[in-house]
């Protein structure tokens, strides 16, 4: 298995090659918020890009919605995008419509490709151990990045997702495979201190949310592989 | 001081603030024969990005024609692209025209800045100085990466400079310099073996010219500042 690492979702080439198993790491917040939502037992969690788009959506489906734009839940949303606040009680057996700055945006870049999963640290080991078990020659692992740049938490998360890769066989690893790997190895001890120095980390604390970087540090809390299906809702696998 | 990395040189801002000091790094091996060459007391090196633009230049000149394609030396130049080759008895005195693959492309796109440096392994802490010296506030460390992607010595370097310039007082890093600074913290006492494993090491082992990878690891060999002069050459500071 060969494991690459875009670091950041500009990266990801135009025309995705089929064979591409690609993972997305928003771990600020998005995907860490997929996993979770998923984890409480919600029905599926679809990513929408446009916020008129996602309240339509959920309007339609009689989904949750969810998400948020400059780190806030719009007007009239039922969450935003903390990780936390999807409980089993708010969210078991409904299906949430989600719409987030960065991590929607990636997951379009990866269309194309054999697979979208979604990953961060709170479900790194089982994504590993499900993209072995789906037979991927080819995984891309992407960071989203926080509005164009480069964002240390996703990569640090795709590190570790190489590192556990790279435990369970013969995962070959590119340059950035590399680089992201060294990352996590140099914070893996103090994971909530590289989130609150990265870019979103920062952003995230600007606007008193702060609090949810605990949940996002939290390695294999949450030991779920989340792939897309072909309706577009990412689901347990 | 504010210290960011361009982990790859199509992520530096295609209009460069007029602040930013830019620092190319193309250890493998474009800065690190530049810097080889100024150190044998050459006259000044410039990059040219066409081959037959650097044939007229030279010729034009007197000055003494070296680079590479795919690695090699095209017909008829006076050197390839390979550091030690740059020794005092062939190029002390004599003006060099360098036209590289990758090199030269990332020196084009920092100008607009306020400096243009080249620096590698080989004189990394003699530019952290240089630029500190230099009152430098921005500063954009431009890894020129391998055919359009990242390359992990380039990476390491930039983490090596943006340890140094920590070292040396106030510098703030963005994620990529600490990004940078954990692959180059990892790797500090095998340099030779990430080299040989990045993406510019393994073609230039493909080519036969492994050897020259001894020199490009060298940390701190020729504490000499490089920089852009008007005229477009490399000299040292």
């Amino acid at each position: 298995m060969h494991v690459e690492v875009a670091l950041i979702q500009d990266l990801v080439p135009a025309k995705l090659g089929a064979e591409v198993s690609a993972v997305v790491i928003d771990v600020v917040r998005a995907t860490t918020t997929v996993v979770s939502a998923l984890a409480a037992g919600c029905e599926g969690v679809t990513p929408v890009g446009d916020v008129e788009e996602a309240r339509g959506l959920a309007a339609a489906t009689g989904a949750l919605l969810a998400g948020e734009r400059g780190g806030l839940p719009p007007e009239g949303f039922d969450l935003g995008n903390s990780p936390g606040d999807f409980t089993e009680q708010r969210c078991a057996g409904r299906p949430v419509v989600l719409t987030t700055t960065n991590g929607t945006q990636a997951v379009r870049r990866c269309l194309g490709g054999r697979a979208v999963w979604a990953a961060a640290f709170v479900n790194a080991e089982a994504t590993a151990r499900a993209l072995v078990d789906s037979g991927a020659d080819e995984v891309l692992l992407v960071c989203a990045g926080s509005g164009g740049e480069m964002a240390a938490d996703d990569v640090a998360a795709a590190g570790c997702i190489a590192g556990s890769l790279a435990l369970l066989g013969a995962a070959s690893p590119g340059d950035g495979a590399r680089v992201a790997a060294a990352l996590f190895d140099a914070w893996k001890h103090d994971l909530k201190g590289l989130l609150g120095r990265s870019l979103s980390g920062r952003k995230l604390l600007e606007v008193g949310l702060g609090g949810d970087l605990d949940h996002c540090a939290r390695v294999d809390a949450q030991p779920l592989a989340v792939r897309l299906d072909r309706a577009g809702a990412f689901r347990p696998v």
